[in-house]
């Protein structure tokens, strides 16, 4: 590339790599936090009804209309808060980065968590800034507040529960970081499935605080929707930023299906919390493995000082692909992370992660 | 909302107003180049024997890679050349934005052309600039190359054929565009199923040129599915900036289906482009009418001063959606937007213009 076009792609953009996606093929998917169940035939049958009567030839409703009711009802959303669709909750966070964003403005997330805050806020220009975890991964009070105080963070996302971690953050925490920030907090509930616990019945009770979900952990990764709720003038400048077609209409019909059958994804959801525990004590049964206790659908477990990479190959080799989080020095070194799957998928991994510890 | 948060929301999006699509509930809707032509019986029952294998519990594949080699033999993208797929054209101008976004750097694209070049530009920060076209909406070459030359545009759109105008720029022209040009020249071929003239072949020839394309306008507009081709040092680092998982599964393996069918929407299109000739000569016969020649799926036409909102009312009371562009003083002052529909559709439009003129 000439020098003068190099020159044109921002420096933050040429300094970052491609997010980079592992070739799953032919291997038990255990690494991104997918329901392992598909349909059941019945149900996939009374969908292609649906579909069959679909045209794509239109563009699809801006504000997807079929789906505001449907979704309020199901998710418990307060009358008076205001909701948006974004294309995954990817474009949820891009929308909201790109209202704020201008020079010296910042985001803030705990550190781990989504990979997605700090990436959108490095397109869009934005500083970031990590919020340092005790060991255990909960909330530091204190240093976390006083974080706040001082830089002012224009957007701070709480997934809650977290990810890559599993746990809850304190609620108590959680309220005087609301209260402290002169920004916008937004708690990421894409897990929410496999939790009692939301913030969104306390939607309106501060005026800073917004909800995001997803329909991607309950089922429906591959048609890519997430929704975010809050106060209505907050809601309605982040819906200027927004593409007018973002959702298409197979993904609107589609969803709309799902939230007349949620019973079947909420059986799936409940054999994936029972699954958790089984997986979680057969890696707790493991002397040299520490599992972090999960309110999601995965988790997180560190492996011995240095063998994170052995035992990731090794499942690998055994047909398995968990997700590899292991940075030395960092607070996810030795750390991996499997996604709890069908009991057939989870005891071949529980196997295939004996041999892999065995083997050394 | 209170005095901090306001102050949160970028002053360049507090002050622009929703993007408005207009109910269209009951009326013919010819206001926003869609095919009209649902898909035939045959086909549609063959796609459900695609979805019905589509599982929607995993994540999409993020490059599509099952659409790349039909889409580059369908379209003729040089082999050398890389591509890159957007969830619409929308979402292509946003990431390219957004890659070379920073303080000064500016879009330029012709007046009048595609709102959304001006609205991302505003999204992404940046500073726009509208290259004025002279009476027939032809492109004015020293002033254009003039105003390059002084303003460095990190990014020109030209759509090709323009909209809402409907005409191609000259060939010549645009070629001194793009070798004056420092920053990237994107030609927007949204509407190239509809015209026998393309820039794909050229990919190559110019280090700073782009194309991008659409399935909106060709029949697929509900499935959101545009792509942009040009050197590959260019579109891998656009690609960074691209949310990873941004085209649904569903519109991956509708598209690959759609591509396998081509013959059904090139039928579609030939009888679009037939008929863009009898309503191009109908409103010619119209002396009170202006059309504009047109090489995409609408037609432009000018109203006596002063009379295009009646006539657009007096079209909806007659059960037909137009597209309004009329504004006072500007380039399309009394200009009104017709897209082209089936034989029957175009009647009607037709029948209800002549009875609004009349009723003046």
């Amino acid at each position: 590339m000439n020098q003068n076009l190099k020159h044109l792609i921002r420096p933050s953009i040429q300094a970052i790599s491609h997010y980079q996606v592992v070739n799953a093929e032919g291997l038990i998917k255990l690494d991104a936090m997918e329901n392992p169940y598909t349909w059941p035939d019945e149900i996939r049958q009374q969908w292609l009804q649906l579909l069959v009567t679909t045209d794509v030839n239109r563009y699809p409703d801006p504000i997807a209309r079929i789906l505001h009711q449907p979704i309020r009802e199901s998710m418990g959303i307060p009358d008076d808060m205001a909701i948006m669709f974004g294309n995954g909750s990817d474009e949820l966070i891009q929308i909201m980065a790109h209202a704020v964003a201008e020079s010296g403005r910042t985001i803030m997330a705990p550190d781990p968590s989504f990979v997605m805050y700090k990436m959108i806020a490095s397109f869009a220009g934005m500083s970031y800034l990590s919020i340092p975890l005790n060991e255990d991964f909960s909330l530091k009070r204190e240093e976390t507040l006083n974080m706040i105080r001082k830089h002012h963070p224009a957007l701070i996302f709480l997934a809650y529960p977290n990810n890559p971690t599993g746990n809850l953050f304190d609620d108590a925490i959680i309220e005087e970081i609301i209260r402290t920030s002169k920004g916008l907090v937004i708690l990421d509930e894409a897990y929410h499935a496999f939790t009692g616990k939301s913030w969104m019945s306390r939607l309106g009770e501060f005026d800073n605080l917004l909800v995001m979900r997803t329909f991607s952990k309950l089922g429906l990764a591959g048609l890519r929707l997430g929704f975010l709720a809050g106060p209505k003038e907050l809601v309605n400048e982040f819906d200027k930023v927004r593409l007018p077609y973002n959702i298409n209409v197979l993904t609107q019909v589609s969803v709309k299906f799902t939230l007349e059958h949620m019973d079947v994804f909420e059986q799936q959801t409940t054999t994936i919390r029972q699954q958790r525990e089984v997986v979680f004590n057969a890696l707790l049964a493991h002397d040299e493995l520490t599992p972090y206790p999960s309110e999601a659908n995965f988790i997180l477990f560190r492996a011995p000082q240095g063998r994170a990479d052995d035992i990731f190959y090794g499942l690998q080799a055994n047909g398995v692909l968990i997700k590899n989080l292991n940075k030395p020095f960092g607070p996810l070194a030795d750390c991996l992370r499997v996604t709890i799957g069908t009991p057939q998928e989870n005891e071949k991994f529980l196997h295939a992660l004996g041999r892999a510890l065995d083997h050394h």
